[in-house]
């Protein structure tokens, strides 16, 4: 069987775990590495070719986006006019919907797939959050994150003036409510009780119990772990208190990669357009022959 | 917006708690109850029309099927060469797939779609079981059961010698490993040693720790509510240790009865064949605008 050739943009943390990811699954090869041009010199132990555009690459037939999530449009656009598909884990929920209307149009002009938010939130716990409410339409979900590190506040402390580095660990609390532990270096000659009130008073953090820590090295500090526990209770038909449960612990990264692989895999099968994880069949998903996943596990 | 009409066919746990759900849906209205013309007379209290046959109903988009799983094929077929699509509970595993395959040509060759399979376990457990394996393609998913009645192994048992009523639980020991507690009431003049052997003995009990209790009220026992603990462990891409766990506890007949509900909804928006679960994107199954949805969920 052929396999599927995947193109991996970006090399950072998410890039090097999905091509991890791509040599673990026996149905797909790795075309190649695009980063920015800047960049091309410091992959070198890469065993793949490693270049500054898609069309180097030769026949590519998805490209799993590895970029910061800002970056995610652009990069989709290119990749979506070359009739490539594409699979991305932008996680900036409140533009999920919009970005998929706007890569919509693209990808039915050009013949391509996109699959967008295919991560672990949005992503998979989309899928559970959208199976609980199938389950109980009418109840509440809550979405506890972590204990773990998040990226968009850590990006954000280190954008204050005063601050060396940083790490913001996200601590559930209950019904969907997050406490935010902030470690920091200091840059010499600041004043630690100025920088953590530009931090409390920072958009990301204004609304949520902040704690900031002033620490020798925030580098010993660092786990790539996270978790997610989602509860609901709810009403199925008119039966009162039904109640469901999702837990998970584990590196974060590497589940990322591996959902984007498995969306890569999915998204080749859908017709041209945009979705996210809700709009395809869970199957889809899946390496192997159809009658024996369902006969392995419905 | 024009409602969907559905049927319920089959009037017994199940069937009651589907007209519930459906009362409790939105978009839907009940087109009537199918049932065996000998127990027409005894639904006299339902304000729906009770008839014999499905012809009798007037239009009908869906056709709810309520009936023992052993009749359900049957029962699909009925309704499948009417043209009319149909979702049901069928829960014996290892006929899925090929009862799928079976109804697939049937349904194909009347334009019409039936969803197999669509309760919770198989049905919304095969949903999570599946979305693991995307997250951790490589580990071991253990399904533990109750504490709750199963259905057929009580069926089982009442069908020996000696067994006035009876009550089969699922205990959950851990590893998808389950102990049977069986309780009965005897028969006047029969020994309960012998009958506790036969039981013990029967294909659904041999392979299973098993107790039978003799007690003098079955019915001061029954609970309808049931439970699953569902655990993976394993690997993302090239990382051990994914660690994973649903849990819920539930009303059994209500939530089989709300995702039969769904079921209807979603198999009207699919191409005529045969289906299970895991083959339907779950956005299908939830009433309501998709966008919004999308905005709301992923």
């Amino acid at each position: 069987m052929e396999k599927i050739r995947a193109a991996v943009v970006g090399y950072g943390n998410i890039g090097k775990y999905v091509i991890e990811a791509l040599e673990a699954a026996e149905d797909f090869e790795v075309a190649g590495v695009v980063r920015r041009a800047s960049s091309l010199g410091s992959s070198l132990e890469l065993k793949y070719p490693v270049v500054s555009s898609l069309e180097e690459l030769g026949r590519v037939d998805v490209a799993i986006l590895c970029t910061p999530s800002r970056l995610v449009e652009k990069s989709a656009e290119a990749a979506l006019k070359l009739g490539i598909s594409t699979v991305d884990s932008y996680d900036i929920h409140s533009g999920i919907a919009d970005t998929r209307n706007r890569l919509d149009s693209i990808a039915k002009e050009h013949g391509a797939a996109a699959l967008i938010s295919a991560g672990w939130d949005p992503g998979s716990d989309s899928v559970v959050r959208a199976l609980l409410e199938v389950c109980a339409p009418q109840g509440i979900t809550y979405t506890n994150f972590g204990s773990g590190m998040s990226m968009g506040h850590t990006v954000a402390v280190k954008a204050i003036e005063g601050v060396k580095a940083a790490l913001s660990m996200t601590i559930p609390v209950g019904t969907g409510i997050h406490r935010r532990m902030v470690y920091i270096e200091l840059v010499e000659g600041y004043d630690f009780e100025q920088v953590a009130a530009a931090i409390k008073s920072d958009a990301y953090f204004v609304h949520d119990e902040t704690h900031v820590i002033k620490v020798e090295s925030v580098n010993a500090l660092l786990d790539m772990g996270h978790g997610v526990n989602m509860v609901r209770k709810g009403v199925s038909g008119k039966t009162q208190n039904q109640r469901f449960e999702f837990n998970m612990s584990i590196n974060n990264p590497a589940l990322t990669s591996q959902i984007l692989v498995a969306g890569a895999r999915a998204i080749l099968k859908q017709k041209a357009g945009a979705y996210t994880m809700i709009e395809i069949p869970i199957i889809d998903f899946l390496a192997g022959d159809r009658d024996q996943i369902i006969r392995r596990l419905v």
